[in-house]
């Protein structure tokens, strides 16, 4: 039997749009005289639908395109698509999380979503009651064991921290099945490429059997899907890998054991294109920006959100903004006006110091005897916050934000300043890693594009003389290092303390800044999900909140021992 | 036996300030020789603690403030509190939702919660799984049917909608509970008051069982609790009940069939405490602001907020800044100053003329031969948004945004400008229960605080020569009725045209608006959540998407008819 495993790139809520690109890839496959062509967990709607699927009017729309492709489809083909169905039961959730096969005209099978990731950027117990049952089904001379996404992910055989009970794939084996065939819209992270190879080789060493991945292509608003669909041997060899980061239609002949020779997945080259897809994926999607505009500070966070932008979409798509108030060095303008030339970037001048100056006189009757702060750093950020989006408005540009997840963490940025965007390419790369994309993009054009100067001089925000980052937080190396530790890990300050033997005080004083700066994140625009643990909505931290570890410790001198836990 | 009610408001993270608090009620409620004190769902670490409850060292903390009142405990009185626990099962979620009984130094016995809310702002499943049984406990001379919040909440015998096929009160009372106790984290929205009483009515007819019911009050971030706790006798009507939106603590004596008469609950003076309530408390339990700021427009939102900050903080606590431009009517400035000096609190008048200018010529090259629109309009707004925030950071006052929902439903508002803020006071109330809050707010005074014109005057938004806010929006009782249908009651355009004869035009128009307007909500300071749906965390929309219902009707056209739903 030939499968094809069709990774698409599907736009969330686009119902009929998608149905007409499975039909696509359908009749392609069916050209590549494919028996059977599998399509990635919720392509109808997108993935994920978030709480359109709360509307009735949606789902009905999302049943209407499932029976348009099964009429319209090719003959003679086995179509096998994810979409939510409802739930026949009177009670529980109204929907179940659905891999539907068609053929000839009509649906021939339906399998149900059994673990129902309610996680992170995850919410489907929020949507779906879990399958009632799990079965197999015999489709030419195969007898398919089909599952959807977290179905494969129940870890058994693979990692101690098991999240369910119940493992679909056993009672898939169990009765009978002879090939594996997963669904999936599983996110991309670091390293996921690696962990995924890792899993269904366990997977098949378990069960003996074939594996076919077919995952999501392609970034909705936050969550990027790196595709890397795949298809292993019963011994768990890798025969055949899609590409990341791009549509791709593969064939297998199940009879053909053929070995792949997969390519290396180089972590930053991995995320470099995951974040050209993230731009170029928001501006194609919503398709209301002509361009992309960035402002420019000389800095090393803009220069590489500006070529990423130009990387995605193409120089004459992007515009850079200088904007130099009267602390600004000579070098920020140069180092913007450097970058701009080397990108082939239309590229402007404006200082900010008049609309400075007018705030300073308009403030002047409460600000006066007052020393020169926050208030005035940030009257620097907003002004120029505001310029770049009455640039945006007036022509329709999509402004990005350029702030890392370092200093997103620290809340090391200005609320309605440099915060000011629709997109935030990189507010999920740390400092250190934005210094290897750099290195990275002038490595691949075999020239500085990016100035060296702005990534060899100290980080500023260049908001008052002579500012530093350093004068206000850990050096990048350290910062990072406990950031990811407590944000991605889930350490806490003793652990690691014991682990880095950084001082308790240091430690301390990051975890309770990162606490602190709830408030600004949460009116952060959508930033581009890169790690296991980003912020937004994966991330859900109250704002008014009080966690006092020195207070708890206190109590605990009074308390009875803790139970081991 | 003496059951106490301690209806409190804990801070959410903070376990040692708030086990202090419950040793403080516990202690009070032995002094009124009660048997047992019940308190909330959760009260160890607030609700919702969210994604704290990630930290095992949270939990840690959580574990060690249970023991720690356990020890701490007044003798002789049985303490019900509620806090997570871990989950003893090697699959699943780690954490249970608990009800846990303590008495003389010791825990005595333990429930967990089974209906795990999962929708609108709960997010349950994220982090519990459910109770493996359910069970009664003898204590005193009754047995206890303890459940916790949504356990009570299946709807059986109440409405077609059951969210769930178990129905735990069903076990407790079969296994012999003689006393209903329900120890609660449940969200005011409008009505609520109303029906908690038909439900538990309804739970008392079924089962003949005595009801008890203790609720957080407090405002948590966006979610607002009214308490509201409660006793009904056997035959379901009401026998004591608490305040609401303060914390109170009612002894009931389980022999007395004494019957209280219910003050009525006005849904205006409700939504008004509910208001003052999540001010006053965003300000108290951050504890970092001293002062509230207000922008005065002149225009009627702008004063309700000012009103409510007054009324929650006092008027040395808050400060009005208007800040006309040229466009702005005399009026405006007028209506401010009168607001202010009713309200009797510190006011400033700054023009904003001067930064509007300097953007002007700022970006003349760029925008030279365009005609003026939004862009300009924006620079206003955000030239406003930018002084608001250059005070608040130089003085460290809290500004409060005083956008209404209907505004933000149709984007009709500045992302960065009249968005600006750190708390949304009006995010959940119509522009038509704006005005009425006006009204009530000036009749309770016997005067005109908010001033006549203010409420009188044509909604503008004063951003161009002669502009109204009908000039770009239905007229808002029209406006209202469609977004409230849309959004609270989740009815989409057919059902709309029908029930209310509008014309298709106009609510596609007005569902589009609202689709469209995703992005700027995204980045909207946090709102006190009033009604049954809010923005903010219990609407969860993707940005990037597209869902046209008129696309989808012509796939319709192709496809077989659909089947019945």
């Amino acid at each position: 039997m030939k499968i094809a495993l069709a990774q698409i790139n599907p736009i969330v809520g686009d119902v009929s749009g998608n149905a007409r690109k499975i039909l696509e890839y359908a009749r392609l496959a069916k050209e590549k005289n494919a028996d059977l062509v599998v399509f990635p967990e919720m392509c109808v709607t997108g993935y994920p639908p978030l709480d359109l699927l709360d509307n009735p009017v949606f789902v009905d729309a999302s049943v209407t395109a499932v029976n348009w492709i099964a009429e319209q489809g090719p003959d003679g083909i086995g179509v096998l698509i994810g979409a939510p169905v409802r739930n026949p039961d009177a009670s529980g959730k109204k929907l179940l999380n659905a891999a539907i096969l068609l053929e000839n005209g009509r649906e021939i099978h339906q399998m149900h979503k059994t673990l129902l990731p309610t996680y992170d950027v995850f919410d489907e117990s929020r949507y779906f009651s879990p399958a009632s049952e799990v079965n197999i089904f015999d489709f030419r001379d195969h007898r398919l064991g089909v599952s959807v996404c977290e179905d494969m992910w129940n870890w058994e055989g693979f990692s101690d921290d098991q999240r369910y009970a119940e493992n679909p794939l056993d009672s898939l084996a169990n009765a009978g099945a002879d090939v594996f065939i997963n669904i999936s819209a599983s996110p991309f992270s670091e390293g996921k490429h690696a962990l995924r190879t890792r899993l269904v080789e366990t997977i098949c060493a378990r069960y003996q059997l074939p594996f076919v991945l077919v995952n999501q292509v392609g970034a909705n608003t936050e969550v990027l899907f790196d595709g890397d669909s795949r298809v292993h041997a019963p011994d768990g060899s890798l025969l055949r890998c899609a590409p990341s980061f791009e549509e791709a239609l593969l064939v297998w002949d199940t009879s053909d054991p053929e070995v792949f020779d997969p390519s290396d997945h180089d972590p930053i080259e991995d995320l470099n294109k995951a974040l050209v897809m993230g731009i170029r994926d928001y501006v194609q999607k919503t398709g209301i920006f002509e361009k992309a505009l960035v402002g420019l500070s000389g800095g090393i966070d803009s220069a590489v959100t500006c070529a990423l932008a130009v990387e995605a979409l193409g120089s004459e798509r992007v515009i850079g903004v200088t904007m130099p108030s009267s602390i600004s060095s000579t070098g920020s303008v140069e180092d913007s006006r450097r970058l701009a030339e080397n990108l082939g970037i239309e590229f402007h001048h404006i200082s900010i110091e008049s609309a400075v100056d007018a705030y300073s006189e308009m403030l002047e009757p409460l600000f006066s005897g007052t020393p020169r702060g926050i208030a005035e750093e940030n009257i620097q950020a907003r002004s120029r916050g505001l310029t770049l989006m009455a640039i945006s408005n007036k022509f329709g540009h999509l402004l990005l934000t350029t702030g890392n997840k370092s200093e997103l963490s620290m809340g090391y940025a200005t609320l309605y300043g440099d915060m000011s965007g629709g997109l935030a390419v990189l507010s999920d790369v740390f400092k250190t890693q934005v210094y290897r994309l750099a290195e990275t993009i002038n490595l691949r054009a075999g020239r500085s594009v990016i100035p060296q100067d702005t990534i060899s001089k100290p980080p500023s925000a260049e908001l008052s003389e002579n500012q530093r980052d350093d004068d206000s937080l850990p050096p990048y190396s350290i910062l990072d290092d406990i950031l990811k530790r407590y944000i991605e890990r889930r350490e806490d300050l003793l652990s690691i303390v014991d682990s880095t033997g950084y001082e308790d005080e240091l430690v301390t004083g990051v975890l309770q800044t990162v606490d602190q700066s709830e408030y600004k994140r949460r009116q952060a625009p959508p930033g581009l999900r890169v790690s296991g643990k980003a912020f937004g909505m994966g991330r859900r931290l109250p704002i008014v909140m009080k966690f006092d570890r020195q207070d708890v410790n206190q109590l605990m001198m009074d308390a009875p021992a803790l139970p081991a836990s």
